[in-house]
C-alpha cells in the first residue's frame, strides 16, 4: 500500500508535475467547441464533447512528459450527467496514455456513504454478478472533516487495487487558515490532520518509504509546507498553489525530501492558459502546454537540485 | 435569502422530515430491476434505471407527506455517468411533486472551483447564450473545512435563485469527535463551525427567523444539538442520524425552537428499509415507507409538541 506506481513514473520522467484539468468552456479553443456543438448539440452535451476534445489535446501533449493529470470534478459537474461523462472518459484516455488519474473530488462522507464513494473512484461495483469500474481513478482528494469514518472505507481499495488517496491538510487557499491554522489542543488543525495521515497510513509504506495515504499541502504556504514535509515522513504530498495561485518553484522546495522524492506539484492554469502568456492564439493551447511542462520541469528540477 | 421555502413546506405538511434516498441496488425490489435490466441492459445504466424507477416510486408515496427529499450523491456517482443521469432526474421528479430537494454532496473547494460546484447544484450555466440548470437543487450540503472561500460563492446563487445550504458542523458518524469535538482557541470545532454560519448567513433572514446558510448536526449528540440550536439562532438545521443510525425522537427534540420550527430531521434506512421492519416484500417498499412516514410525522410531532 504506497505511492510507489506514481513515485516511479515521476522518477522515469524526472518529472515531478501533475496536470490540472480544470476545462472551463471559456478555455476551450473556438474550432474545439464548433465541431463539438456540431457533434452533439450547443447544450450540455456539445459542451461535455468539447470538454473531452480539449483533454484530449492537453493529454497527447503531456503525456511523456508529465506523469499525472488531476481532473477537478467541479468543471465536469457543472456540465451535469454529460459533463460527468466527460470526466470518466478523461480519465479512461489519460490512463490509456499511460498517466495517473488523481481525480480532485475532495469527498468526504459517513462511514457507509464513505464505501460508496470508495467503490465509485477506486474500485467496483457488482450489479448481476458483472464487475464495473465506475471511474477507476488510481487516486483521490478527500476532505478529513468527518474524522475516520471518512477515511478507512478508502483503505481496503488502496491495497486491493494498488491506489492512493490525498487528504486535505492545508489547502492552497486565502481563507485555508480560518479553521486549518488554528490551534486544537497542542498543535495547528494541518499539522494534526497530517499526523492522522500517518497514522491511517501506516504499516505498509512502499520502496520510498510513503504509504497509500498521502497529503494535500499548498504551496501557497511554504513555511507550513516545510515543516510538515519533516513531520510527516510517510506521507506522499500532492502541492497545489504553483503559478496561478501564486507559488513559485521556491516555494515548492520544501515539498520534497532528501531523495528528491515525496511530492507531486499541481499546476492547473499556468498549463491550460500557457498560450495566452505565450501570446499565441488558444488554438496552440496544447502546444503552449507542452512548452510550458517543460519549462516548469526544468525549474522544479533545479530547485529540488 | 433564507429557508423559508422548505419552513412553509415543513409547516402545510405539519412534518419536518427529509426522506433520504440512498438506493443501494440490495433495496431495489427484483421486479424494479428485471425491468430496468431488460430496458437498459444489466449494467450501469440499468442500474441506473432502477435507481430512478425505485426512486420514483418512493416519491410517489410519500410526496404530500414528506415535504423534502435527500438524495445521498455517493450512491448514485457509484453507478458513474449514468447513476449522476439517474440523479438529475430524481432531482427534477422531486420537484415536479412539489417536494424540496436537499442534495448531499458534501462539497467543498478553493474559491475558483466553488464557483463552479454553485453553478453546478444551485444556480447555472451559459453555453452559446443559452442557460442550462445542471441539477438545480434547492438545498446542498457543504464542507467547511477550506473556511469562507468554499462558502461564499453559493450565497448569490442562494440570493438569486432562493437556495439554502447546509454546513456540516457536528456530523452524525461515530469518528465525527476526532476533529469536530476538540477544543480549537476556546470553543469546540462544531461550534466555531456554528458561528461562522451565523456569520455566513448574517444580514439577511426570513419570516421564520433563519438564514438562508443552515448547519448539519446529527441527532446522534443530542446534547450538542440542543446546545447548537440555543447559540445559533438564525442557522436552521438538516439533523442525520434519526432511525437507522440509532436516535430517536427524544434526541431531535432539542433541534427545535420555541415555535416548533428551526430543524429537519433525515431519515434514509428508516424509510427505505421499512419492509423488513414490517416483515413485508420488497416490493411493498413504497407503501411501507408512506406508513413509516406517518408514524415518524406523528412521532416528531409529540416530541415537538
Amino acid at each position: 500500500m504506497s505511492f510507489d506506481r506514481l513515485i516511479d513514473k515521476i522518477i522515469e520522467y524526472g518529472n515531478p508535475t501533475v496536470a490540472g484539468l480544470d476545462p472551463k468552456l471559456a478555455y476551450i479553443p473556438d474550432s474545439i467547441k464548433k465541431r463539438a456543438f456540431e457533434k452533439e448539440g450547443a447544450g450540455q452535451e456539445g459542451a461535455a464533447e468539447a470538454v473531452f476534445q480539449y483533454n484530449k489535446g492537453l493529454i497527447d501533449a503531456l503525456c511523456g512528459i508529465v506523469p499525472a493529470v488531476k481532473p477537478q470534478a467541479a468543471y465536469y459537474e457543472m456540465l451535469g450527467w454529460a459533463g460527468v461523462r466527460a470526466l470518466f472518459r478523461t480519465v479512461r484516455y489519460a490512463q490509456e496514455k499511460g498517466m495517473f488519474v488523481i481525480c480532485d473530488v475532495k469527498r468526504s462522507d459517513i462511514g457507509s456513504t464513505m464505501e460508496a464513494y470508495a467503490a465509485a473512484y477506486l474500485g467496483t461495483v457488482e450489479i448481476e454478478g458483472k464487475i464495473f469500474e465506475p471511474f477507476g481513478c488510481d487516486a483521490i482528494t478527500v476532505n478529513p472533516y468527518l474524522g475516520s469514518d471518512g477515511i478507512e472505507p478508502l483503505l481496503p481499495w488502496c491495497k486491493k487495487k494498488d491506489k492512493g488517496i490525498f487528504v486535505l491538510a492545508k489547502t492552497s487557499n486565502d481563507s485555508a487558515g480560518e479553521l486549518q491554522d488554528k490551534i486544537m489542543e497542542t498543535l495547528p488543525v494541518y499539522e494534526y490532520i497530517g499526523r492522522m495521515c500517518e497514522r491511517w497510513g501506516s504499516g505498509e509504506t512502499g520502496r520510498y518509504g510513503y504509504s497509500a495515504v498521502g497529503a494535500v499541502v499548498g504551496a501557497t504556504y511554504p513555511r507550513q509546507l516545510s515543516s510538515l514535509r519533516k513531520s510527516l515522513p510517510h506521507t506522499f504530498f500532492l502541492v497545489p498553489g504553483y503559478g496561478a495561485q501564486g507559488a513559485g518553484a521556491a516555494d515548492v522546495a520544501g515539498a520534497f525530501d532528501g531523495n528528491g522524492v515525496g511530492a507531486v506539484i499541481n499546476s492547473s492554469r499556468g498549463l491550460m492558459l500557457a498560450y495566452k502568456k505565450a501570446g499565441r492564439p488558444p488554438e496552440e493551447y496544447a502546444s503552449a502546454a507542452q512548452k510550458e511542462a517543460l519549462r516548469m520541469k526544468q525549474e522544479l528540477t533545479n530547485c529540488i537540485g
